[in-house]
């Protein structure tokens, strides 16, 4: 990365006892510069299509990022003081400066999270803050960063450059006309920016116009997708248009790991009941199942890399789903039961030639008990790298702890960011590598490895390891 | 604490790595001497009612302590050997010196548990005695102890001062005419001693006899506590009772989470078959959530701070509950699910202006995947310190790794020490306070934190944090 | 043990904090030469009867390991290029030192595994081998491992001696006739290597053959199994069978730790359908848990140190247990309920005087939640070592971290290495007794225990309490 460190430590997360901090400093120096490979994530593809400026400090930093309206929340910060835009279309009127001194005067009680870590890094690495934030200094700053982003070097392009990223995903629904992806193919950005197929709406039955997705599916595909062959095929097709704007992977969000392999009649008559919204959950639950393994056949047809992202209780705020809508911070993780779970895909299609299938976990407890195991015998699987809470220094910490003796490191997937906020990229690839270095060090000093292996892994872990977990 | 280290190492538990241990030392000398805030703890509030002297050193350390007898068991040591009184009312007659003898044989059983550190802290920094307990030395501590406890400067009320109390609270049944309490009102220590209202005897349809409890709840409160709103009016008043004795918490303990959000007609039909005593097991865990919920609104109407303690199975060694009762050791944690369990309450009162609840859980697993998300979102939720077996050097380093960077600091609700053990107290909060500084010295020599905002939060870890918690 | 370090280094594994790390070194050379006890293990009692040289570096090393080729599956080697045996009898014509080339090739995977540390430290400290392996010294580690087989102090007899082992205890069905045993009988070398009941075969109704099985326990120990106390009979008789070689315990696997405790008329009615092959797997589950429960009682009788490994999915890859068979690497931990699950088992005989059950665990999450209150509470248990993929550096310290503050030291089993590899025996040992010295040295430095006490610790762990377990 070409970025200064600004106001934070040069040495930062890096173990504090002396004769680990130095091996994990000379490790570090092999791989901050590395590009990023950003295999999975939520940006806004139209930032690298259109290119436009950002607007301010707060609708770049704060409002879009639920991790700190999240917080700002649970200290009693009511939504309406971050202006955060309702269902109904109602926003309340409130000014960029206005959300900056709410967050300012709150900015404290991120003291030990990664957030912290995330927007000091942006503000002080990439937007060139002297300080940290303070009440003091919040009109000042919110001034300072307006400032900013109003100069060519602070577009989103120029970012991409400056962050020295090689690639990034966005991620798409099924239905997605994928415009902006047009526009980055036209512009020959594709490569520097993909997609990734995210067909949620289209095999979870539970999905809000799920039926009504499902026929949309079939006309833009011209398949009939009441058939299950049929639906299966329109699959196939997006599949093929997805992967003509860059996607390499597809990726599945699900309550649970549970799958299921079922024979076609009985597929074909939960399929019928879906479409009159006629399941049980357990039915739903059982063609959510089923949508998987067929997702995984798919992947072992068409090379694409599966991700399966399971374990979250979605809006476990019901006050707050009905005034605010989805992903407002109410999502806790579930225990998860990746063997059972998995038992039909694995099954049917392990040991499919090509088949690559990365698994995301918010259940701790399963890395050393089900993840590392699994991966450690299926060829197909990659465990992916610790996920939204755990995505923080001792939660990698934790990870590499757990997984690393069992599955080794070459059944990992190496780091992806999952960020919907384009200034904590270099952050969050930035917190891994100097994890990584730090678990290294230690291995070293341990004399479990020497240096030289250490120096091959850190890189495998910060650059190659992605780059061939999707294929890039 | 005004009291010294007697042959403890003043630097123990601390980091050993130079680097770390300085900034622990540091922030530990800001922390030492604050004021003991006990908001939550089982100690006998005769003792400080009557301020006796307590009797001899079995009685006072080892008998009462089922920390204690529970190892000594699993060592074979007899509980007849400890003199421990029966249920049907006979105690083999053993006296303190013997008790106190097979303790000491048998203390190097307790090396490397937090009973040692508790013990070792009591003996030396409380009770002035020279050495750690061993067999050859037994006889001369035991007399060293009882003449300690002969002088006046032992009594309850003057160890209260010694060990630097502002406040504690014990924890009374919702039956419990308060006399102790009372007599502490008019002596003017309501404030420095607080009861706690834990309704279980009549919240738990298969606690021993629950019909009757809820009768005699009924004829105190003049309440007709057969009607299901009777029944809340009666705890209503109960809860209002028990702050005239100085309560702001109230306590619930319950084997699950689970809460229950039913309709009127629902919960009535539940009473009369509660009262009944015809509930199935599943029928009765309904009722027991229905009444978490209950609880969660009244404590939003009358500001008590809710406790809730989950997870543990009691009394699995049914033959020792036939002959000694329940809380004999035997209690062992269960797995939780708090997201689940919490839903009805959650969506009834979550959002219920100044309600406060605190959670405690035995299952460390739900530290990262559930507490901390839901503490990072929902304002009304705290998350309780390491509990009972977690509340020991290494539980509570588990505990902060995995809850600070998902909740941050300000939704933990510090520590208390709940204990039986008056003698236990400082030990425990000065084990609290040197674990606190040595996390928070990692995370500094770690430069996720300069030292001044180490300083604040360790005071808020060790002081702010319980009295904003429990309203003190 | 008197087996040098070669090409490893002598710190490693120790913390490398300069004052742990000579604390760590000063404790390990307090253990670092004593008796190995195995007491718990898969190595073939032929090796010891007949004392033949082993044949070459990848039979010896390689194939008989499925650490080793459920990774190298992992990374894509087809099982057939290791020559592995199918069910049908065939096996792929690959020589030695093809499968070694192989194994070298891929030597790298195994970076920061236990399997590495194992693999290197008999290379290097058993077979003099001068460095690691790669691809480039392949074949000529290959002609070095070759020769040094050939000579005698490489034959199991010697080696045994030569790794300072005080007793092995191997493990056999109830149905295996012991003529390894018996030779060993009359050699003098009952006592040195033993045998182990493992009953698996017939009290698992859902085991292949499982009638027959219990037909043929019948006919060797001349008892009617089709009744059920003539069942128990039979192991009654056969457990004293076995403790004629050199049993001390015996040994059951489980897929979970449910245990069961019926009437005799529904004990009778179970085996009944069990013997028609009639149980449904509600059935089964609970006949396993009944002979749980069964072998505990004749545990009280007769002595015999019970051991149940549970929480195991075996064969969670059909295809490759139809080509293959079991114990592939495809076994998988699955969540266990502990407290649950001995409910029954523990309430008939907990309290049985000289009662001791090992437990095994593949869950971690259990530690701290229920093994180590449960040890801490009842006589009888006892907490096995960490299990199979725990087996690790990082395992055995998660292990200690959560079981000791809770059991206590004198609850655990020290240490069994459970291999089925001969030259990883004093490896394991030795991981272990290095990750005991760095757990005290920090429990040392941190001021918790002094360092004579650290000292007996530390030699129970490695010794004293694994021969008590077992009574050797």
């Amino acid at each position: 990365m070409s970025i200064s460190d600004g106001f934070l430590h040069p040495d930062r997360l890096f173990p504090p006892e002396p004769a680990l901090r130095n091996i994990a400093r000379d490790l570090y120096a092999t791989v901050r510069d590395l590009p990023i490979v950003s295999p999975h994530g939520h940006t806004d593809p139209a930032w690298f299509a259109d290119d436009e400026p950002f607007e301010d400090a707060a609708s770049l930093l704060v409002t879009p990022d639920h991790y700190l309206f999240r917080m700002l929340h649970s200290a009693g910060v009511p939504h309406a003081a971050l202006g955060l835009p309702r269902l109904d279309g109602t926003a309340p009127q409130v000014d960029g400066r206005a959300i900056w001194r709410v967050f300012a005067e709150h900015y404290h009680i991120f003291a030990g999270t990664p957030s912290r870590l995330w927007v000091d890094h942006a503000m002080s690495a990439v937007l060139g803050c002297p300080e940290p934030l303070t009440p003091a200094n919040a009109d000042g700053l919110y001034d300072h960063i307006g400032e900013q982003l109003g100069r060519p070097e602070f577009r989103p392009r120029a970012l991409f450059s400056r962050f020295g990223m090689e690639t990034i995903a966005t991620t798409e629904g099924a239905l997605d006309p994928l415009d902006h992806h047009r526009k980055l193919l036209a512009d020959g950005w594709i490569g520097r920016v993909r997609t990734t197929y995210r067909p949620d709406a289209v095999t979870d039955p539970e999905a809000p116009g799920f039926a009504e997705n499902l026929q949309c599916l079939g006309e833009i595909t011209d398949t009939d997708t009441a058939s299950w062959d049929g639906m299966i095929e329109a699959h196939r097709r997006r599949r093929a248009f997805f992967r003509e704007h860059g996607a390499t992977a597809t990726d599945h969000g699900a309550p649970s790991a549970q799958t299921a392999d079922l024979p076609l009649p009985e597929k074909q008559r939960l399929l019928d009941m879906a479409l009159k919204g006629a399941l049980t959950p357990t039915e739903a639950e059982l063609f959510r199942g089923q949508m998987l393994t067929e997702m995984a056949g798919l992947s072992a047809e068409d090379g694409m890399t599966m991700q399966i992202h399971a374990g979250s209780r979605r809006s476990t705020d019901r006050a707050l789903l009905s005034t605010y809508g989805p992903n407002m911070g109410a999502d806790i993780p579930a225990r998860a039961d990746w063997v059972g779970g998995l038992d039909a895909l694995l099954n049917r299609h392990g040991h499919a030639s090509g088949l690559r299938i990365i698994l995301f976990t918010l259940d701790e407890s399963t890395y050393a008990r089900e993840l590392a195991p699994m991966a450690g015998h299926w060829p197909c699987l990659l465990i992916g790298p610790p996920w939204w809470f755990h995505d923080s220094p001792n939660g990698i910490r934790r990870y590499l702890d757990q997984v690393v003796e069992t599955a080794g490191f070459a059944n990992l997937a190496g780091f992806n960011d999952d960020t919907r906020a384009l200034l904590s990229i270099p952050a969050r690839h930035d917190v891994w590598r100097r994890e990584v270095c730090g678990f290294l060090a230690r291995m070293t000093a341990e004399h479990r490895m020497d240096g030289a292996e250490a120096e091959k892994i850190a890189t495998e872990l910060c650059y190659g390891l992605a780059k061939r977990a999707y294929r890039l």
